[in-house]
């Protein structure tokens, strides 16, 4: 195995900073490992092998410049944020690896951080082409050592899959909730059986990190809106059952194959 | 207690159906019940007490007809569906009171019935303003025969509000699914999340009951798409983040109100 780096740098102590702090803790206690939060002095990353960028998307690409004069020769960065073609865009130049662990859920911030919360769990890096396989191979051993599973994939492809299979879902649970909270209010809503509150667990996210993905992934994420509008207003439109026979039956379907595959 | 009805007649044997048959077996079995399936002749309806009717919404409004030679002028009629104006109007002239237990989920079928599937759970009745207390007192009794609460409430506020609280959910997670994997494919929905799995739950519906909601509910649930589509062409449409930040507080806020309350 790669010895592995002597010194990381992880930018952002939220759910994901903490957890990859807890987690080398864990799996690679010879690794020296600088945290920093939001303020702290950039000048304690001189001499990292590797910094990982794990705070909102567009704080970690404002942080790109920002570490620059920090950086060696050799050092290379990484990512953790949801969105990847807009930091791979602003990294060109440096020695950049983007990232994204499928981990984390509705429960963000340092208190939530969990040295297992990687276990067993994808980690997408989206290397550009002209990236070298070694600098892949340093962020991926980090990935590992966090106990995640490595998938690689183009960046851009990784933002219009997430923009359908993450970013919409978390848009759409908001947006169902505020209509529903809105509009039944508190009496209403003591009526809600199960079903709304399994549905909206997502509904606790916290703006901010979505703020931020919105920004980066419109065009996907616009896209991925326009396909839900459309079959909501074609389920409004259904005069004869139809439309919604078909909607339910290909859910039904595709949330089979969802819960058949691995996590 | 009330003493209750010595026959009582449930037609429709899924899994409201067939967990009301557990229910009185289990707590009442003096009483006879004669539990019918779709088929079968409804003669055995003859000097029941109490009829309840637990097929689908479309199908119980049929049955409205199809059973009144069947009963005495004491029988009382209830029904256990999802939306109570379209079957409170259509049952004027027999003594009806409109029923709806809060209970159940994306298992349907007599195989998922269960004894204690009412236990501590709401079950909502609609008496017409006529309808005689002794009337709503005999289905109460039943319903907490069952295990339930009993409250009460008016068939069209009833409709307005399950169509939020119920019915939009159900509607905006089968779209949800199909959109994200016939739009993702399988090689999209293996990237997804613990997310995705926890909002579509209720993505395993089948059609057939929720064809009758949408059919008997077409107003209230058409406003409650708008509301929905709005939100999410705003989401689409927000060049600075402001509308994105006052959806997610607000949803943040109402499933908070959710979480807390009693189920």
């Amino acid at each position: 195995m790669d010895p592995g780096p002597s010194r990381v740098a992880i930018l952002g102590r939220g759910l994901i900073g903490g957890s990859i702090e807890l987690a080398l803790a864990r799996s690679a206690p010879a690794i020296e490992v600088v945290a920093l939060d939001r303020g702290d002095g950039l000048a304690a990353i001189d001499g990292a092998e590797l910094v990982i960028l794990a705070a909102p998307v567009l704080e970690n690409i404002s942080l790109l410049r920002a570490i620059q004069p920090h950086l060696q020769p050799s050092t290379i960065v990484t990512d953790t944020g949801s969105t990847k073609a807009a930091i791979v865009e602003a990294a060109q130049g440096l020695r950049f690896v983007g990232g994204h662990p499928i981990a984390g859920g509705t429960n963000s911030g340092r208190t939530s951080a969990r040295a297992d919360l990687f276990d067993g769990r994808r980690w997408i890096l989206t290397p550009a082409p002209a990236t070298p396989a070694d600098d892949i191979q340093r962020v991926a051993a980090l990935a590992e050592r966090c106990g995640a599973r490595v998938e690689l994939l183009d960046a851009a492809d990784h933002d219009r899959i997430f923009a359908l299979v993450s970013h919409l879902p978390q848009l759409a649970v908001s947006a169902l909730m505020h209509v529903a909270g809105s509009n039944g209010g508190a009496e209403g809503l003591a009526l809600a059986g199960a079903g709304l509150r399994d549905a909206t667990r997502l509904a606790s996210s916290a703006p901010d990190i979505w703020r931020d993905v919105l920004a980066t992934n419109r065009v996907s994420v616009a896209q991925a809106l326009d396909l839900l509008i459309n079959e909501l207003a074609r389920i409004r439109d259904d005069a004869t059952g139809e439309e919604l026979s078909r909607i339910f039956e290909s859910a039904a379907a595709w949330k089979r194959r969802l819960d058949d595959a691995p996590i």
